[in-house]
């Protein structure tokens, strides 16, 4: 039987684990699930004859490495932060590992250590990153390969709830980690190239130069930048673009109205608010509004923000019930963020039977024999419950598809690595078509952001 | 001879100097002049019998230690971040210290020894921080003894312009630091109480919040809040009033035009510019701006900014030149705030025959026997020239007058401290009197935030 260690049993590992189980008689595995707490491992193993669920504390070092030394390749599904000592582990007992996070530095910093062993130390390969980097690497490489010469590329990813899930009026609800969600986009500006020119987008302004983006099947969505666009621009080979975008899939209106909490201040996590533990909604909305005696907080906020009676964002605004004069905060030393999370949370929390929805959309501008064109290329992908997400089928899928192709020996340059090369996409986004992850891709007219193009 | 240590002879220096030299004769006293710069010490000094200048570099501890040993006290008008070596010398060789500038936390170290010892550690007795809270100490103090008890404590200042010197579209040149202009209200949300709640308003709305305040024979002033309202509220003994306020004061107008440079990311210190030295004023404003082929930055600004056609706004804006083609930024790697303060420094540098002047507003709320009662003083001060300008004036008189109190055995108390005890300020704000720096007081009706209060 061929080992293969999974760390952490959380959201994302369902899909992941049904994977491995389902190959586990004809490609001889034996699965360990390991986590500090072993109640959802054994629920997602659910008894299976070539799996074990084993209680596994990371920052435990005689565990961790019994389990690592004691595995054929190693799977962390941990937050990224927690990467790092599982790694060194892999590269002490000479095992391959793949994650879904963003490459550290300390992981980079292992490259030398994993190529000199013959080590794959694969990360982003999960959904964003990960889906995203192996269909545009695939849509770049075929145009390259016809003699074509990248001008534009953006890519916007989006992590929705599902149409038929789809009932309050912001079109959302948190489909994966709340905070990350009310923390979006803070920090430096979003910085982005726009027909060759560098521009930027503070914080303030970001919810408020969206984009449009339609997809047939599933009508118009809008996508607000993300912090740094050009991250990619050199490992993608898009040194000479115009034009390098990328943000984040929102439904239209969702922005316009999430700005209101921007510009009230409500998103901060920088400070803690004074007595937050005893506060009404209402207290906290009144907060960041002038004092008065006789003018009703509602008044304060749309005069504050110059929103007209007939705005649908003041629908959105009562539907999360933040004028509540009896909903309580109840939480101590609560920064603005943490506060606003908890009302959101009210609100936009799944329902047992709610589905989620992961959009993926990428443009391709390139000149081929003197002429502009352009590709788009659309994935949408619908979770099944609450369990088997879409998230966690985006995921988990091409970890796991990764991971046999690595014990395999289908994927064998060493180093740490993201799916970019032909080698590694190829074969897992041809087998993601097998689970309905699939583009969809239209030629369209050349248009960048120069209507003197069309 | 009595010996006076002056550490710097930059901006501020000049007032005190000269009050120390006319006072010099009759005091015998010595001046001596330290700074890595001689030269605008030789010139403050002009070759008066009783003062010399020094070269003194405060990293090189030899010099530094023997010409603390020398004096018998030390003022240091150095930046903040650079009295601390001076002050444990001061501790060492037993000398009295005196500082314009905020107690910083490794200074506020240094009081158990310097009440060991018995020295006088004086800190924070320019403008503001100095004479704000001397000013504002005396009437509390006065109101406490006649069985008051404050309610409200609301403080204003601002470095502007001189009204004849009064010329731009703004009402504003820069009087100090540029730098800190640029920055001023960036960081966490701006904090005070208002009417028993505590109130926040975040960096995009901090402009956007301004209080009015006149002063008699000198128009209208608007102050928006600074950082930190509550930080002396414990040391004012104020922990019990129902409103507490601090702000920036500047022409009504100002920060509205402000603001808009905060909308556009303008302000922002924390990343580079890609190609800034090569950008004319133009590019700088249109990297701010979405891409267009056909559009002008002009109306692309006034279309993202909703800034109508016959606004002032729009003056004030081309009043500094922002969107010149010819005029570049010349600067490499800069911040955006690096590059809106140099365009800034283009329009609002004072002219050779300009004059500065210092606003200070405080008001005073108050319950005696069972009525409220207000009390607003003002304070304004008007510079010579650009050497003998209020700030100097007004930063380094309260220094001076300090320094010949604890050298003749006035201020006595020992330890490191802050002008708000009356045996300090009292004969300091009636020296200041001979100046011309005075406050004068209104009994008003007590308003508050509270209309119903009329």
């Amino acid at each position: 039987m061929r080992k293969i260690l999974v760390i952490g049993s959380g959201k994302s590992a369902s899909y992941l684990i049904k994977y491995l189980l389902d190959k586990s008689e004809k490609e001889n595995l034996h699965i360990i699930v390991g986590d500090i707490n072993t109640s959802n491992a054994n629920k997602l193993i659910d008894g299976h004859k070539n799996a074990n669920a084993i209680s596994l504390d990371v920052f435990d070092k005689s565990s961790r490495e019994q389990a690592v030394q004691n595995a054929d390749i190693v799977v962390s599904m941990l937050p990224a932060r927690f990467h790092i000592e599982v790694a060194k582990d892999c590269i002490n007992y000479g095992k391959n590992m793949v994650t879904a996070s963003y490459v550290s530095e300390e992981m980079q910093e292992l490259n030398p250590a994993a190529t000199e062993k013959g080590l794959v130390f694969m990360n982003e390969i999960g959904v964003d990153p990960g889906i995203d980097h192996m269909s545009a690497m695939q849509v770049i490489d075929r145009i390259r390969d016809q003699g074509g010469k990248m001008i534009l590329f953006e890519s916007f990813t989006g992590g929705l709830v599902a149409p038929e899930s789809d009932n309050n009026l912001w079109n959302y609800k948190f489909t994966w980690n709340p905070r990350n969600v009310v923390l979006a986009g803070q920090g430096s500006a979003a910085k982005f190239l726009q027909e060759s020119s560098y521009k930027y987008i503070p914080y303030n302004r970001l919810f408020r130069r969206t984009e449009f983006l339609e997809i047939d099947g599933f009508g118009r969505f809008e996508a607000y930048a993300n912090r740094d666009s050009l991250k990619y621009q050199s490992v993608y080979g898009l040194d000479h673009v115009e034009t390098l975008y990328r943000g984040t899939m929102r439904r239209v209106g969702f922005s316009r109205a999430w700005n209101i909490f921007v510009l009230l201040g409500m998103t901060d996590d920088s400070y803690t608010i004074d007595d937050s533990e005893n506060m009404s909604y209402r207290d906290f909305v009144n907060a960041f509004l002038p004092y008065s005696p006789t003018d009703s907080v509602e008044l304060k906020f749309r005069h504050a923000l110059k929103i007209d009676q007939d705005d649908i964002v003041w629908d959105k605004l009562e539907e999360l019930d933040i004028f509540s004069k009896t909903k309580m905060v109840e939480i101590k030393k609560a920064t603005p963020a943490q506060i606003l999370q908890k009302i959101l949370m009210d609100s936009w929390t799944l329902d047992e039977t709610d589905k989620d929805m992961i959009v993926m959309y990428h443009k391709f501008g390139y000149e081929l024999n003197g002429k502009r064109h352009q590709i788009d290329a659309t994935m949408v992908t619908i979770g099944e419950d609450q369990t088997y997400t879409a998230m966690a089928k985006t995921v988990g899928l091409p970890v796991a598809i990764a991971t046999m192709d690595i014990l395999n020996g289908k994927i064998s340059t060493p180093g740490v690595q993201i799916p970019i090369r032909r080698e590694v996409y190829e074969p897992i986004l041809e087998e993601l078509k097998e689970y309905g992850i699939q583009f969809t891709e239209k030629e369209v007219p050349y248009l960048g952001y120069n209507p003197l193009n069309a």
